[in-house]
């Protein structure tokens, strides 16, 4: 237990993250405990710089090939309207799956035209709003929706771009995919039972609609291409199938999202530029197999961009070491949030780095576990860490990696009202989501409002 | 598959639910239809009455027998002013563990001293204003706490009534329970350790703190009184150990909560009068093995008072039937919600059973699979279900016994307003929390306010 506590991992934590002359965290040339000055904690802080980075690395490493493809931020892993400007800024588009992700991309000022809308159950008002505004893309989940979406384009008197979403057989997680004829989930329409042809017919017949392309997303923190290679290889055969049975030819491609990011340092994802050349061989190697013309391609990262540029900090308020045998304890660090910011710990038991935010240390390691403030004892931030052993109450300690899918997914559980959002660059703050309080989080209770 | 759908199970389903002559699901003497009509979906809807019938059933049980007992209500179930009321107005005192919680009891009304504040990590912001308002009771979870609260209630010239919360080594769940000389969670002061005997030495020592007793809570959805008794052993041998060492009786054990309620048919939870009669017995036979003079007794549930009184109306947006082997086929069922108003059962794979709300049905039953809208392949509501065949888009479906740990621990993933719980009541409606609207959803983001 030697650990030099005291270092950033540049592949966890965010790409300004760095220690200033007192030892303390700084993101973007901002000093932790001045974020906390100023914000409180727990404070999610967002290095925008980071994100830019990302997200133009993305366009990069895609669109620098003679394969045009289209790069859309899967806004599911966190929205606000700040960070919309920012990824459309730097030229990608967006992908949102309700009428509140569309709106908060529509009050960013994001072209309706580069946005895509996804979803196994949009409502009715849901696809009727995204076909008034104009919403570039849909990609439809079943066969009631089809319909649906036709008639409500021959209502509007537009002809809404669809692609459709299938299921291949794929389910990639981390290290590792499957690949099955069939697949139980609730999204899309299956390759194997031949739906997915059907499907096609129907919006190829559909006066309202017209057929962009097929759409496959295969799973969540993949690590490399072994997965989309069999999804690529499954969904250009339905192509070719959809051009001999109906003599169309579909144009464009998404294999989805999912590529996978470090929560840990022996977490190695493969970088956008071999993820990116891979999938475009993948596709172009397929296509000249089967003689099909090689369409626009589509990728869909979330995490990717906003996972490893944002950090948690929260303030210590209890240690204590809790015996879990004769000759072994464990250290129970509570912080001041938990579950109702971080609920991927619980929910997927996620694994998560964290860092003394406040000052540097040299002391030695204390096995450990970050736990949250919360009534329940499954309320965990990280279960195992070793962290220094000098961590007092009123430290700071930062959670890296997590810009997604932790404020997205934050609840109110114990009415524990959700912290602030703060982007930070070139020594400036500002507020991406305020922080919530406990009036806010007291709103919508008619007995609790004071007079 | 011949059940009989129509059919509402009266274990699982709150007190009032019926059926009216149109075949809707009523609550409280109010249609599904109605309801819908005037709330819309995803709809949390509270049997009044149940709620009540429940707190009272649980004061009868508790309150006749010569061990005087308190019944605290454990609000993070679900807590809103005018749950905090139904429950004050039936007796109970109330267990709060955040501002937040104390906030909304306050603001119902309830008297300060008839609530108990719970938490390992209490700030000491949370600590100062529960003395100032005059909690009746603190449960002090750690060493830094109790110096804490000593000094806050010194400052403000009281003494604090306290309870330390132990860990006695039995994790109860449903059927089943374990004892175990340690226990590796954040909660309460170890008594194997004798971390708890020293934390009683510091409270009686600490003048502003005045040690009332002792807390155990051993988990949650238990459904008999097994595990009970060997935490209600360890806790009177601890008070034993306090008296001789410290020359000072504890007056009062809290038992804690957990008392388990049936989610699906063959759910069975020993009845409140039967759990009452055991731990009394338990307590009392304990005392005189022992001879310790028997003393005031107290519990929290939280769920077994709200769980069961609350449903989940969902509308029907899509069905799909997928392929999960060459011979079998499952039906995914979506309604407009989904793990943002009930996120229990990706987080801890639980249970529940769901009705056909707004017609009865002479279908066969199909396999189903009850999913949400949410950008997830793991937003599942309900995992394994035989549902009627027919159900179609725009069906209204109820989920049973949602009233706790759903609407508390609800979210806006996917940027989805949370819904509304209303309360029912001889057939009259009242707004508990009303639902949230995007604007609502969108306030924290300063580039979301339109002009």
């Amino acid at each position: 237990m030697s650990e030099n506590f005291n270092e950033l991992d540049a592949r966890l934590w965010p790409a300004t993250a760095t220690r200033n002359s007192n030892g303390v965290l700084t993101v973007g040339g901002v000093s932790a405990d001045d974020l906390v000055k100023d914000f409180g904690t727990p404070l999610f802080v967002i290095d925008e710089q980071d994100v830019r980075t990302r997200a133009r690395d993305y366009m990069d490493a895609f669109t620098t090939s003679d394969v045009p493809t289209t790069v859309f931020y899967a806004s599911k892993a966190f929205l606000a309207t700040k960070v919309a400007k920012w990824v459309a800024d730097e030229g990608l588009f967006i992908d949102v799956c309700t009428e509140g992700e569309l709106e908060v991309a529509l009050r960013a000022g994001v072209d309706p035209a580069k946005i895509l809308f996804h979803g196994n159950n949009k409502s009715v008002a849901e696809l009727e709003k995204a076909v008034r505004v104009g919403v570039g893309r849909i990609v439809v989940d079943s066969f009631v929706e089809i319909e649906r979406l036709n008639h409500i384009a021959l209502a509007a008197c537009c002809t809404q771009q669809v692609l459709i979403r299938l299921t291949v057989g794929v389910e990639a997680h981390t290290h590792d995919f499957i690949a099955t004829a069939h697949e139980d989930q609730k999204f899309g329409f299956s390759v194997a039972s031949g739906s997915a042809l059907n499907a096609a017919g129907q919006v190829i017949a559909a006066e309202g609609l017209s057929l962009l392309g097929l759409h496959s997303h295969i799973g969540s923190q993949i690590f490399d291409a072994n997965g989309f290679e069999v999804a690529a290889h499954r969904v250009i055969q339905l192509a070719v199938h959809i051009r001999d049975t109906f003599d169309f030819v579909v144009s464009e491609i998404n294999l989805g999202g999912g590529m996978g990011i470090a929560y840990e340092h022996d977490d190695d994802p493969l970088n956008v530029q071999e993820m990116a050349k891979s999938l475009r061989d993948i596709v172009v190697a397929e296509c000249h197999r089967v003689t099909f013309p090689v369409p626009h391609l589509a990728v869909e990262p979330g995490r990717a961009i906003i996972g490893p540029a944002g950090v948690t900090i929260y303030e210590v308020g209890t240690i204590k070491d809790v015996a879990i045998s004769d000759s072994q304890t464990r250290r129970y660090i509570s912080v001041d949030g938990g579950m109702s910011d971080n609920i991927r710990t619980a929910l997927y038991d996620a694994h998560y780095t964290a860092a003394l935010a406040s000052r540097t240390t040299t002391a030695v390691g204390a096995q450990s576990r970050v736990v949250g403030k919360h009534c329940e004892s499954g309320d965990i931030v990280i279960r195992d860490a070793v962290l220094p052993a000098d961590i007092s109450p009123g430290d700071l300690l930062a959670v890296a990696a997590t810009g997604a899918y932790c404020r997205a997914m934050s609840n109110n559980y114990n009415y524990i009202a959700r912290p602030a959002v703060v982007a930070v660059s070139h020594g400036k703050v500002e507020v991406i989501l305020r922080r919530e309080t406990l009036d806010d989080v007291l709103f919508l209770d008619p007995g609790a409002q004071t007079p």
